[in-house]
């Protein structure tokens, strides 16, 4: 049945491996469907500014589709816009709902995490509110994987692939010379500790890799940590301790914030010096060096967690596709306030279905590593974690080379289009 | 003809995703002449103290040297050693080549950079000096790229390789975002500023990536790369700077080194502020945050660029492979203290040879990106540097993954064998 709208598409929040595998399902799940692709050019934001994408023309050829599937960050440009409370600012939405108007808009599928559930949310209410039969669809998104309503989020399976095979690699790494030593690895996840805990699946059985996890769900204990790291140096030349940036002290205190007061001044480390390193892996490298005499060091794995599509988790970019599509035909149907999700069937041989959550369910909300994920230690995840973990991060994707280095689909000019 | 002896395998200084090729070459061609292959556990240092491994045995199954082909850092375990003149340290040179009698080995091929070159120089000059006819070879080694007597290195291409296609990727990253940002790219290399000029080979003819690059063959000039930004800036959104950490400035400090002492509270930084951040990238984005007003981020590329073997370049391993090799074919045809190297015979299609320097020519020499690779500004690469570089990271190798990870041949155990 066609389906004679405009469809409006928008990417927001961090940028991902994996938001424009779902840009291209909702691209061509609409198409297919006869309607009109509009791209929000940076967001919602830019969006209100006038800036739209004709995504027919752009990815007119069925290789850029292929590339834009291949393609890390997010296509569209993204934003970080908070929406006001429809209640306060009706102006806002009256704005937007005209514009909405203007451009013909049947549908609004919004990709994104927490932040961008919100938006979805607030535009649902004022429509709700005030008769609009414009649909707004939520996608999810987000290497962090702490949206609630969904088993688990796209971009989350590739970064933790990302993770957990720089982590085997840089286990080998560290093992190299005869000598004692001990590498932090830092790992992206402020409050929730997927993605470091995904670095345990660098690991086979009966061989831990990474030898200690911290997660930010588990306030640190650093004597207890350092104990641990001194009995596995007594039976092995190289502990590797993976470490989520938001792992905290007992005070609250995040790791790296004391590191960076330390480095201006402040405050002092708890050896009384003045730390001249900062970041939560270069803290822990610090402390454990003058606490164990052995040689440390402190890695970041940094940005390439969220954009290092040439690892990308083939089931990832599949489900982030699928979801996508999901979102248009969810549209079509009627449905809106709602945000595609993840529903696991099984874990081995792996199976899933997309559904529907409302987004009242998922906005603003974070979802942590529960209990039995994590070792009864709390330096650790146990099989269960790697059980749902695991899935996430299988399979390969063919990327394309050009000249030694990944093609990918050609940028959209960042002047006013 | 068949080779009836022992031949002695070690490898030696920094890991790289490039060096167990090498080994695999040196191998099989060993094997297929007849040859037993003993490997140095740790390197010269390890062999000494008794420490050997039975390659015959640790290597049986064909599907080994598959595995060990893809596995990043150093199979055999390195070491940081340097050994005596041989004038000033009889005894120490009287004891290796007994060893050697013991072990029967006929040959010894030793896989590394400068160092190691130094160390087959020494154990040559012993040879010659007193008659003895065991063949000593160096195989090169180096993500550097910084050995003279050879076109390029091993290793080198595939750390390329990782580098331009994380460039690629972080100026996604950095693009998403309505707004001025600029990104410092921090990679390796002291000395030699072929790995930051790597960072080149992400761009394509009319769209550099990075926008500039800081060799440390370049004294950096702070205010005019500032204007430079501000010019980048002006045009538009996103600038992209790779940096050496090798980069220093015009008083000789290494800007790292500046960094930390700001750090330490001994020395302030350009604007009269202790720097709460150390490293040259993070120097730099601290400087510019301070002088343009812009946003502002640090990425260091640290340790992954010389392990990350599931984006290994093809033609960088089959070339390790066959310096490996013809190490051995070297040694069985007579020759000694020589390095196996890479005579470049055509840039495109790329094609090469192998051939013999005479290790005297090498041994504690380096080799700095010559001013025809660096752009009259100083802040980039010229056309000739990608003509050189771009052949190296062609190629892909195929990973065997499992469990969503790239599988890598079993490690030696690091307790004595």
């Amino acid at each position: 049945m066609a389906w004679n709208t405009n469809v409006l598409v928008g990417q927001s929040g961090g940028p991902t491996a994996a938001i424009n595998a779902s840009l291209a399902g909702v691209f061509d799940t609409a198409r297919d469907l006869g309607a009109h692709v509009l791209g929000m050019r940076y967001g919602i934001e830019g969006f209100l500014a006038g800036r739209i994408v004709y995504l027919d023309r752009t990815l007119g050829d069925p290789m850029d589709i292929e590339l834009l599937r291949r393609t890390p960050a997010s296509f569209l440009g993204s934003c970080r816009f908070k929406l006001p409370e429809p209640e306060e600012d009706p102006a806002f939405f009256e704005d937007a709902f005209a514009k909405f108007e203007d451009a013909h808009v049947g549908a609004v599928l919004y990709i994104g995490g927490n932040d961008s559930m919100d938006t979805i949310d607030k535009l649902g209410r004022w429509a709700d509110a005030h008769g609009s039969d414009v649909r707004l669809i939520g996608i999810p998104k987000t290497i962090d994987n702490d949206l609630v309503g969904t088993d688990h989020t796209p971009g989350f399976g590739s970064a933790a692939k990302f993770i957990a095979t720089t982590m085997r690699e840089i286990e080998r790494d560290s093992s190299v010379y005869d000598l004692k030593s001990v590498t932090f690895v830092e790992i992206m996840g402020r409050d929730a500790g997927w993605l470091a805990g995904s670095a345990c699946l660098a690991g086979a059985l009966g061989n831990p890799c990474p030898d200690l996890v911290l997660l930010p769900e588990v306030t640190l204990n650093q004597e207890a940590l350092l104990d641990r790291i001194s009995l596995l140096l007594a039976r092995k030349n190289t502990v590797v301790v993976a470490v989520s940036e938001g792992v905290r002290h007992r005070d609250g205190t995040l790791l790296c914030e004391a590191a960076a007061e330390a480095a201006d001044g402040t405050r002092l480390d708890a050896f009384g010096h003045v730390a001249s390193l900062s970041g939560t892996g270069r803290y822990l490298a610090s402390v454990t060096r003058a606490a164990l005499g052995c040689k440390t060091r402190a890695i970041e794995l940094s940005t390439l967690q969220r954009c290092a599509s040439h690892v990308a988790s083939a089931t990832d970019l599949a489900e982030a596709y699928a979801l996508g599509g999901a979102g248009v035909l969810a549209a079509q149907d009627g449905k809106t306030s709602v945000m595609t999700a993840i529903k696991r069937i099984f874990d081995k041989p792996y199976l899933y279905d997309t559904t529907l959550t409302p987004i009242a369910d998922v906005a603003n909300k974070a979802r942590k590593v529960p209990r039995e994920f994590i070792a009864p230690d709390g330096m650790g995840v146990t099989a269960a974690f790697d059980r749902y973990a695991r899935p996430l991060i299988e399979g390969e994707v063919s990327s394309t080379y050009q000249g030694g280095v990944p093609h990918h689909i050609k940028a959209l000019e960042a002047d006013r289009s």
